[in-house]
């Protein structure tokens, strides 16, 4: 092989060269400049690609291979470091740019507030939005310590834009008081503990409309993705999260984009985490973008 | 801020300042010298303390915040490095004063020893008193390679000083075949492999009675709590020991004290059995201090 | 003590001091030399032996004890770095010496190649040979990149051997498009993602038959043995993969020898993975070993 | 011992228990947030006093002991996550209640940024500070990537208040071109790559001058920090550090307050950083606080 | 920012977006299929191109910016896993090509056993080419066990294709006697332990030739290097081995190419030998490359 | 190769099959129990064997081989668990055992405590003993917390047993005051901080005794050696402690026997620690076994 034919750079495994034919944009958003707890989500997006080399291309739940597909990893928002709110109107920049070619948007965070930005672009594309969301967490804060854009706060902000009544969360198995209440109080759905079979249940509700797909890598127990900033025992099993997708997919929803957030490389010491976000990605991939 | 008014030291979320108006005491005890395979347990305590920061105060399971009741954290007894007896008095010593002032105990291991003298104090106070042991291991040896004092005899040393008909084991997957027998022959309930199922048939012929419950943190799976000195594999996951102490909280048993043994640091690279250590510690004030 | 009678040397649990009065051999293959991701599983043997001294010799599950059988610790085949052929050859001539004294094989990996060689000589001594794979992976390649000898091929070298339809694979969730459809066309039997309801399905089939076990470590999730090479999520539970080794103990099967492999302690950052390996071998010893 | 007894709360051994009678205040700036390559300091302080159990309190370097001196640990300032500006005010605000009662202020970080408020507190009561800074980095820029507020500005901005005559940085081994030629055409003094030997030629100029210490952990090498957010080969040794802190302690200089900054314990696997800036720490105190 | 114009992939830092204008090419060998002791340096280019991010464009040592100079990172070269012979000729044939376009390589690995077929394509082209080799290692067998393909074997090799007066070796400290003899006896010089002072003898003998040099990461000490698969205590600090750099750039040597090996990712816990490494690859870049 | 050849067990490179015709025996002694910090050394012992494949068994330093001495690795004294009165008592019948048939006992600890009993053993032996001894600590207290066996006191036993004015301290760099003005105020020699200067001036009055040399791991730098209980900045590098060795081996004083103490391996992640201890090892071996 001659040095200028050779690869250089590295993508997500089977990514197409160009982006102009490619029905799916992955992208990252390197950011954690909000979280309370433990950061380092800025690398995941990273980390992800590089050991999508251990993926096979083709699934065996799916029976659908990436080739069948075509998506193109256009690499990470290059976001400014600790500051939030330029990271953000950098985001919606990004996804604005997306959706206006026509083509799925798969994010892979960094923080969950990167879900934030991109969901006003998704809704002035998609009036009708509705959103599924999977999450240890209620992130229904409407400021953290009087801080507006926190990590806390995203699905606050995407419930009070595209109404608490379009917003489905499930898993969720921490959060204030308030915030559960704050759902009740307002229409919104809340499954807590289980994902998979509420979900059977609203899947149906949801037929033909656009959906956003929004995954916190925390709405899986700590022992199958310890690399995350906020652990929270009593989660489900990646085979659970890996069938919730699946049923999605199988649904008559029509998923719009999608991202998966909060994987954390510095906290996974085995790369199981990093591991099974990228097998996520490739099912997210080859079940939803049709 | 001023330097004068700002918090100092380090408590486990929601302590009170004072003991004075606390129902329950929360303490550690750092000691791990005699366990026979990997030490590092005497830093349990402080590392579960640390990471109680990433939990929220509030229990979606028991709809109850840590706010609701009041418990004072009086950090770790200082006990003297490889001397276990002299330990274990100072141990008993302690939770003497505790019960003298009429609150509720909950410790934090440390080797599985600990639960020993913890067990003479509440069987002095209570002297109807059943015990509730979650564990992977048996602990039923008579000494350890000639050593009575060891972390392989605590619930043989309290189910001689209660009665042995009085000690309910769950979980166990691991032991001397003498072990098994001598309970078999001398009335002790052993659940093997299992804890939910059998617990909730157990818990209405306690009901009314006092309980001390000791859990060891590896009667969870290895995949569910690697850190602590001896994984073994098989176990329950943390949804269902999160379920078992909620369905205790939901008996008629009047719990009068507790603990949660041999969370090791050392090698819980993520912190991810601190956290869930901390977790549980908050759903056992939530549900079992009335 | 005095040090001319003091044990020397590190083996695994209970072995007999000699050969001559074991019905099992026990014996590591440490090669890690032809994977495509990530390497390690040369450490695997000696990382197992050395956690095994936290087991106990009995076992709750099977109630047997490691000193009822009669096992012997052959230690590691010494193989020669980086030449594949070399170190099949050796291994075959290993185990066939094994079978000569009609003693129970029993091989600790290293990688899946090195079961390529023992069913060979599995198979020189029982014409009739089944055999049952537990595996992530399908391991179904004609080659990898062009590379015949590759931890890709084995199961497709032995089903081209004793025929596909005597090969029973289960738990497999990753694989090529054309490796399911080989084994599809030929007979060949794939259980994807399950593996103790379908073996308690085929195990009556195989009544009477000489059966050889192998188990690669990774069909468990990532969550009970992130200390592998290629982790895939949606893997079964260690609680599962303990039942199905005593389903077939029960079973009318006649294990003839056995094999646990790839496991790679410098992912296993807590020994988790090997505590549980040991744990494995412990009951493959109890339940198979008659 | 009684409960009511015990000791409760973790501060840096040797701690008096009220700040009354102190003559110095150690504190934690447990602030992270602008970082532009590996956050994790802000669990710095909380580290550095857990493992200061491990010290002695004597060092044979001064032949003076902790209970010397009288110095009080405050425990960290609630500094609130993602709000750098916030966060400065009530560090420079903390501070100046400090210097208000007459007290050494005795920092810890928390990323360099922090140092900025403090230095401006220390300026506004010695009008003729002298700064003597410690670091790989130079941390002179005027903004990063457009953002004022960064952990590469903090000597740029002291050095702006006080005059860059003032400041004495030692040890820098990276910058970018634009840093020293601005250090150099403003009279600020930069001693590349060395510490000692240029720091003993520069003390004799300050005698007697109220002066600053800040030093970042990273102007040791990789090999003596590795928990640290922006590791750079070719550093000093602990050996090194030591006696420049001892150095400083012996001259004429009047040093008036002092931090340490920039230990992120997620990088430090065997917390070798942590106990090394802990007994950094302790030799400041024995050294400084006259 | 617009997805379509977006930074895609991951090179080293200020590589050029082409190698037609380049003077250099960056490139990386992923092989470590040979090595006899802790494989992973596969890993090596793509983590150490990863955290070159953490690095400044600026050298304070040499007073040059990586803008000056042109270099182009051509990634890795795909290399057949467990394949040497076929390993080396791809590296073989990818170096000629830069060659042959006048353009100067600058190799990272991989095991040491890649540097091999470097010189080979150096010799071709430079007939009159020396060597400069750091290292703990003599790597100057035959073969290994009966391998002569290893990772201790490509000294030797180069040896005997150049003239062994041609090989300079320093830092060495671990060997087999008879590789030491062989040295001797042949005229190969050899510098235990040291590596600067016997360096500034032997580059004035060496003015105006073109001279390749190869360096081990193991040349440093463990505390500086620890991620690498043969670890040998009593080696240099990275200061020392920055300054051999330096020294080789200010001579009247003409190098001509140039590697860095045997960096092992799985083994670097906190990266600190991949930062190292991505420092020393920029200095040798600002100070060889003219 | 045949399963009856083949090699079983796990023992430092090259020691030999047999003890009666080794002229040094090198021994285990697995003991923790009293450490006041951070437990772990009981696995010191087994892990420098394990990592011992990675060495040469030629020394560059000394010019010799493992082949030309004669040593018989005993394997681990096996020591019960939080027992330390009857481990000691163990550890001196192992030692008067091995002095009895007039060979070379060379130790691996283990906490420190270990040599206390050694020593004792040695006493008997050779009663104009000295002793050298390396390490950060004086080890010189009376009791710890009023438990006379501690990890803290066993130079304070062995300088009472053989008097104080022979034994030689270096490198001490931490003790309470208290312990300093004992040995200064009893005419025992402690050189602080540095080892090989004043090692030289020390051996010639020394020569021809008799010596016993006990090195704890921990004079190193923690850089060096980050895997033992009780690291301390400010240490002497891996290279200082091996050209130690070698003085020793070259001067007129006759070893009669030797410790390495404190290698622990829960707190050394790259096996950097062990590594060098199993070097030094080698060296210990080859400069000091006659």
């Amino acid at each position: 092989m001659r040095f200028d034919e050779a690869y250089s750079g590295k993508v997500f495994i089977a990514s197409r060269p160009n982006w102009e034919d490619a029905e799916a944009i992955l992208y990252g958003m390197p950011m954690d400049w909000t979280v309370s707890y433990r950061p380092g989500s800025r690398f995941g997006p990273a980390r992800i690609r590089e050991v999508s080399i251990g993926l096979e291309e083709y699934s065996p739940y799916l029976d659908r291979e990436l080739t069948d597909i075509r998506f193109f990893d256009a690499g990470d928002i290059p976001l400014p470091f600790g500051n939030p709110q330029r990271s953000l109107d950098m985001i919606e920049e990004f996804v604005d740019s997306i959706l206006e070619k026509g083509k799925f948007p798969l994010g892979m965070g960094g923080e969950h507030l990167v879900s934030w930005p991109v969901i006003k672009a998704m809704h002035k594309k998609y009036p009708d939005l509705a959103i599924i969301h999977m999450d240890a967490h209620t992130d229904l804060r409407v400021d953290y310590e009087g801080e507006p854009l926190s990590h806390s706060t995203p699905i606050r902000k995407a419930a009070e834009l595209i109404g608490p009544e379009n917003v489905f969360s499930f898993g969720i198995r921490s959060g204030m008081k308030e915030e559960f209440e704050w759902a009740k109080e307002n229409g919104m759905h809340i499954s807590k503990f289980e994902v998979l079979e509420p979900l059977k249940q609203i899947l149906p509700k949801l037929a033909g409309r656009p959906v956003y797909v929004t995954i916190d890598i925390d709405v899986l127990d700590p022992a199958h993705a310890p690399g995350t900033g906020t652990v929270d025992a009593g989660g489900i099993t990646s085979k659970e999260l890996l069938t919730s997708i699946h049923e999605i997919a199988r649904s008559d929803v029509k998923v719009a984009g999608a991202d998966l957030v909060e994987v954390a490389p510095v906290y996974d010491h085995s790369e199981q985490t990093a591991n099974t976000a990228s097998k996520l990605i490739r099912e997210m991939l080859l079940g939803w973008v049709k």
